[in-house]
C-alpha cells in the first residue's frame, strides 16, 4: 500500500484540479517512478497531465502489478468500481469520495456494499471519505508542495484537514514524516491496523494520532498500544472531547466519539501521551525527538527580570514541573561573578542588569551540575542577537555547550515570534533553525514547554515503572 | 504626580543611559514641555543632553513648583533625598532605586526611614525599586520609544519588567494607555490608591493590573473593587500563584504573595477579571475594548474542514463558550446555496468545498438572526486574501457588514500568525489592522478567544446580578 508498483486512479476530469485529477497531478510532480494509470470511459485514450487515459479498469496493463486504486468517482458509483479493481487483482483501493455514513442511513447501506464488494473481490480498503496516503520516500502524497524528505514521525488522523496541516507544519517545525495516513470513515483497514504496522515499520520513532473514535474493540486497542508504546513513544490527539464535539464528530466521520475520561485512564494504562490539541501535538513531537526523558521535574529559569520570572514560574507549576532552589553551593558559585542586588540567585534566577550572555553560559555550566534539575529554561531573543550583531551560530553553540555530554538535561528557550517583523525574520527563521541543530527547543510559551515535559516524563515513569528501557534515544 | 509642573532628577551621570540619566533622556526624547532639573553635586553647572545641571536640591528653582522628583540614587542616600526633596516642596518621588526590603533585614530598616522622612516632609513616595510613570499625554515616560499616542487602558504593575512590555505590547496589540505605572515595594503610594484614581480618571476605560501582593488590608481593596467594577472593568493579572511563584515573588518585591484561591473567591465577589498570564491580559484587554457583552455562551464556529471545526469545538467546549446546534430555520436558509453533502450545517458550521468568501458572508447574516448566539467565529487567513489577490478593505468590511448595526453579535478569527514569510508579513499587519478598525479580534486560539468571552459574559452578569447597567460601551 505504502510502495505500489502501480497505481490506478479512477474518476479523473480535464480541467479542474479536483478529486482524481489532483492525485494525478501529485504523482507528476512528486515524480512517482511506477506507472500511473488515470481511468476515465469519457477520455478513453487521451492524455491527462501526460498520463494516458483508459476506459476501463479491466483494461488496465497487468505488470507491473497495481497495487494501489485510488477512487474518486460518486458515492453511488464505487461499489462496482471496488468491485472491478478487485478483480483486476488491485491489493488496496483508497476510496477518496464522500457521502458514506457521515451523512446517514443512505450512506451507511453504500458503506455495507463496498465491506461485501471488497471481502469478495479480496480488496481491502481505505476510506472512504480520506485524503489517502503520503509516504516521501516512494513519492506518494495526496496534495501539492508536500516535502520530499521523509522523517521518523508517523501521523495517523482520522480527519484529512488536520492530515494536510501537519505535513505542512512539520516542514515549519522541523520535522519530516515517515507517513501520512488519512483515515476517513474506516469501514475496513483502520487506526489499529496502522497502529499495528508503524510498531514494526523502521522509518519511524514516533507514531502519532489523531482520533475521533475507534470502530473496533477497545480491548484490542488498549493492548496494541501496550506492546507498541514500549517500543516507541505514541502521541494521541483525541478529538471530539465534549458534547457539542461529539455532534462535530458524528457528521465529520459517522461515527461516536467515546468519553473523554475513558481515554485519559486509558492512556494512563497504556502510556500513551495524549495531547488537546494540534499545537501540542506538534510541541509533543518536538519534544519526543528532541529531549532526554527527564530524570525529574526539577526546573531552573533564567531570566532578565523579576515579573517574567514570576510568571514563567506560575507557568511551569500550573502544568507540573517545578521550580525548586538551587542547591546553596551552586548559589556561591554563582555568586562568585554575579552580585546579590537586583539579582535572585535562588531559582528562579534574574540577573536584571547583571545578565548578558557570557554571565547566562557560566551559570548554565553550574545548573549543569545540579542533580535535582532536569530542565534549563532560558529566555533568549533572537532580535537581541541582531541588533546586538552577535554571531548567532557562536551564540547558540555557547549555550549548548553548557550542557556537557553526558549530562541528563534538557535546554529550551520560550519565544513568541507571532509579530515578527520584515527586518528580523530571517533571523528568527536562523534561530528556530540553530537551535533545532544543537537540541534546544524553543518553545512559545512556558505552558507550552511544561505541558511537554511534564508529558515526557510521565512516559518515562511508565516505562521505568513496566521494566521497559528507554526507547526514545 | 502625572502632571508635573516641573521634575527634579537626583542622581545623574554623563556617559551612561541608566538610572537617572536614562530617564532624563526620556524627558528630552519625549519633549516634555515643563523644566526638568538634573541633580549632582559632581557636575554642578554642567550640561547633561541639554539640561543644566544643579549642585544641590535646595539651589533648584522654585518656579514652576516641582511636583515630581525622581530618585536613583544608591540606597542608602535615598532617606536624605527624600527629606532634602520634601524641605523643597516637592510633592511626590518616585525612587528608582532598588536595594529595599527585597534585600532583606537592612533593606527594610532603609524602607522605615524613608517612610519617616516623608512623612516629617510631606512628600509621598511611589516606589522604591519600581520604573515610574508613562503618562503619553504629559509626555511622561520610563524608557525610550514610547507611543506618544494615549489610550484608555490604565496599568498598574508590580513589575517594572511587565510595565515595559505591556506598552509595546499595546503598540502591537492595537490599544494604548492612559497611563503605566511601575509601583515597586510600595512603601507609601500603593496599588489600592491608583485603582482609587483611575476609577474616576476619564481617561481610563479600562483599568489593568499586574498584582503580586497587597501591602495594604484586604478589606479595603475589596470594598474599593466593588466600587469599581460597576463604573469599569477591572482585569488583574495575579502573578505568582504557587510555591515557587511565591518564592519568586519574594524576592522581586519583598512581600508575600497570598492564595489564589483567595484571588479566585474575590474575583467572584467584586466582578473583578482575573487572568493567568501576559498574554491573557492583552486578550483579555482587546476583547474589553472592542467587544460587547455577549448575552449568551452560544458561539457558531465556520470552518473548512470536519478535523479543525472539531479541533475548535472541542477549544471553545474547554474554556466555558457553548457550540449549540444552530435553528432548523436558519439550516434550511443555508441549504438553500450549500448542499448538505461535505457540509455540515449545524454548528460547527463547515462546507469544505462550498465555502468561499461569497457563501460565507451569506451564512454570517444568516447566523446574526440567531437568538442563542452571542459569538461568530470564523477562521479567515489573511495569506489566502493576498494569494487569491483579493482587497483586503473590501473582505473585511464585507465580514463586518454581516453583523446588524443593532446585533448583539460579536465577530472573531482566529489566526495564529507565528510563523510569517517575508512576502506576507505587509499583509498580515494589515489584516490586523482592517479588522481592529471594524471591530473584528484576531484571536491566536480558539482557547484565546473563548477565555476572553467567557470572563467578559462572567463580568456582564455580574452587572446585571448586582442591578449596575453595561458600562463597555
Amino acid at each position: 500500500m505504502f510502495n505500489p508498483r502501480a497505481v490506478a486512479i479512477v474518476g479523473v476530469s480535464k480541467g479542474r484540479d479536483w478529486g482524481g485529477t489532483h492525485y494525478l497531478e501529485t504523482f507528476r510532480e512528486y515524480n512517482y517512478s511506477g506507472p500511473v494509470y488515470p481511468v476515465n470511459p469519457k477520455y478513453d485514450g487521451e492524455e491527462i497531465h501526460g498520463y494516458k487515459v483508459y476506459g476501463s479498469i479491466a483494461s488496465l496493463p497487468d505488470d507491473p502489478p497495481i497495487d494501489l486504486g485510488i477512487v474518486a468517482v460518486p458515492a453511488k458509483v464505487t461499489p462496482q468500481i471496488i468491485e472491478e479493481l478487485g478483480q483486476k487483482g488491485v491489493l488496496f483501493a483508497h476510496i477518496f469520495s464522500s457521502g458514506f455514513s457521515e451523512l446517514g442511513e443512505e450512506g451507511k447501506q453504500l458503506e455495507k456494499q463496498l465491506i461485501e464488494k471488497a471481502k469478495k473481490n479480496h480488496i481491502r480498503i481505505l476510506g472512504p471519505n480520506c485524503m489517502g496516503i503520503y509516504n516521501p520516500k516512494s513519492r506518494i502524497g495526496f496534495t501539492h508542495r508536500l516535502p520530499l524528505k521523509s522523517g521518523p514521525v508517523a501521523f495517523v488522523s482520522q480527519s484529512g484537514g488536520n492530515a494536510h496541516r501537519h505535513a505542512f507544519t512539520g516542514v515549519v517545525k522541523g520535522y519530516f514524516f515517515s507517513k501520512i495516513i488519512s483515515l476517513g470513515n474506516q469501514i475496513d483497514i483502520d487506526l489499529v491496523d496502522f497502529l499495528n504496522y508503524f510498531r514494526s515499520d523502521p522509518d519511524t520513532k514516533v507514531i502519532t494520532m489523531y482520533v475521533e473514535n475507534i470502530k473496533r474493540g477497545g480491548n484490542e486497542f488498549v493492548k496494541l498500544l501496550k506492546e507498541t508504546t514500549k517500543e516507541k513513544p505514541v502521541i494521541i490527539w483525541k478529538g471530539g472531547k465534549l458534547e457539542a464535539g461529539h455532534s462535530a464528530v458524528r457528521s465529520h466521520t459517522g461515527g461516536l466519539a467515546g468519553n473523554i475520561k475513558l481515554w485519559k485512564s486509558m492512556a494512563r494504562q497504556t502510556g500513551v501521551i495524549l495531547v488537546n490539541n494540534f499545537k501540542e501535538l506538534a510541541d509533543m513531537i518536538q519534544t519526543c525527538l528532541l529531549f532526554k526523558i527527564p530524570d525529574n521535574l526539577g526546573t531552573a529559569i533564567i531570566t532578565g527580570g523579576g515579573g517574567p520570572a514570576v510568571e514563567l514560574t506560575d507557568e511551569c507549576e500550573a502544568y507540573g514541573l517545578k521550580v525548586p532552589r538551587i542547591t546553596e553551593i551552586a548559589q556561591k558559585k554563582i555568586n562568585e561573578f554575579i552580585p546579590q542586588v537586583n539579582s535572585n540567585l535562588s531559582n528562579p534566577l534574574e540577573f536584571g542588569a547583571n545578565g548578558g550572555h557570557q554571565n547566562m553560559v557560566k551559570v548554565m555550566k553550574i545548573l549543569d551540575e545540579e542533580p535535582h534539575i532536569s530542565s534549563i529554561m532560558i529566555t533568549n531573543n533572537p532580535e537581541w542577537y541582531y541588533s546586538s550583531k552577535l554571531n548567532m551560530d557562536d551564540v547558540v553553540k555557547s549555550l549548548a555547550n553548557t550542557i556537557s555530554p553526558n549530562s541528563n538535561k534538557n535546554l529550551f528557550s520560550i519565544y513568541n515570534s507571532s509579530r515578527a517583523r520584515k527586518e528580523t525574520i530571517d533571523i528568527i527563521d536562523e534561530f528556530y533553525l540553530k537551535t533545532r541543530e544543537h537540541g534546544i527547543i524553543i518553545y512559545d510559551s512556558a505552558m507550552a514547554a511544561a505541558k511537554s515535559i511534564y508529558h515526557l516524563w510521565t512516559y518515562g515513569n511508565y516505562l521505568k515503572n513496566h521494566g521497559y528501557k528507554d526507547n526514545t534515544k
